[in-house]
């Protein structure tokens, strides 16, 4: 029961404002996806690493983060860099997907996710209650509605699935749109567990996430 | 037009797990709840504030934070206390209704929540693109779907309103339930306003949320 780990990371990073790619930015003295990278390595249940990086990029990202992972040429948007990824791996029974700008995910979660697939569940993803109230609004900013906090999860990465699923989902999917893998294999219909998340997996995107993640390296995390 | 703050600070804070009660831990070396009333003293746009603590507490918040802020004890959840706050609140023609936990809430986010007031919306509240994908989730954590993130907001606080239109949202509504006070007045049909959000006013919930706000005061938040 092979399980492979394919990391989009071929985006811009432009609310960090760091002037490199998001997953080449640095934190705590080495980029971003070599944490990631780190956490995969670590969780003992990943076999194998497939990175997409931005096309202009490889020959860097194969000398840094080479080794055992295989450096693909990523997309334009996300789902893309996904789709070049998924057609490099060749066989696994698990897939799974992983945001580099979840940088300080625990192996303990990652180990967690291929629990659950591995017990049977076909698409798994990690997930935390909301903090803050979530409101739907129109074009406007006026509020739609308030979907009640308790049946919410804000969720994560690493998403897993069995590989054949994925793939038949991405190749049903029209392309963009979905901001998650998970929401693709929604609409195949299949069900979707979520698992329990963890506050150190949260997604790097802003200054202040950035601040946070390099105190809590420095902290030891 | 004069604007009243009411602050619920009578919970417990328990997922900070730090020994008292939320408002009351300390943050940079003084209270979060001092650092959320400096935030409205500071917006220039605030004539006066009810703060709602635990009941136990309402002697020492005197002491501590009393001078220009009434100090009233506050109920079993947050709705009671706003309700006992607002008792406390004689005339004003707007009303914040502001978490103490959002301690370093920039005093121009305050300001343009009470412009938009004085602009002629009743119900105001700011809001922030979320990061994350949400799902929604059965009681078993399937998923049941993923609502379109472009149209979701993750709500802060102050929220504001024209007093007259809380007051009769809060005699309406029944006891507990809702996470914010524009769903109380959402239930009343009035239209409710989303502001533009500011990261700093972050709710303090976690022990990472804690060391976040540390990191920022230290850096001069």
């Amino acid at each position: 029961m092979s399980t492979v780990a394919v990391v989009p990371a071929a985006g811009s990073g432009e609310r960090l404002a760091a002037g490199a790619p998001k997953a080449f930015v640095n934190l705590g003295g080495r980029p971003m996806l070599e944490h990631a990278l780190d956490g995969l390595r670590n969780s003992g249940v990943v076999d194998s690493i497939v990175v997409a990086v931005p096309p202009n990029r490889t020959d860097q990202a194969k000398l840094v983060f080479g080794g055992d992972a295989v450096i693909v040429a990523g997309g334009a948007d996300r789902a893309e860099s996904v789709r070049l990824a998924l057609a490099a791996v060749d066989d696994a029974e698990f897939v799974l997907v992983h945001d580099a700008a979840r940088a300080l995910t625990p192996p303990s979660l990652i180990a967690r996710v291929v629990a659950a697939l591995r017990s049977g569940h076909d698409a798994v993803i990690p997930g935390l209650p909301v903090s803050d109230t979530i409101k739907a609004v129109d074009a406007n900013g006026v509020v739609l509605g308030t979907p009640e906090r308790a049946g919410l999860r804000a969720v994560q990465t690493p998403q897993g699935f069995r590989t054949d699923l994925l793939r038949r989902a991405y190749e049903r999917a029209a392309a963009g749109g979905f901001t998650d893998d998970a929401s693709v294999v929604e609409m195949t219909g299949a069900p979707v567990q979520v698992v329990d998340g963890d506050p150190l997996a949260f997604k790097i995107t802003t200054p202040n996430d950035l601040l946070l993640a390099e105190t809590l390296l420095e902290r030891g995390a």
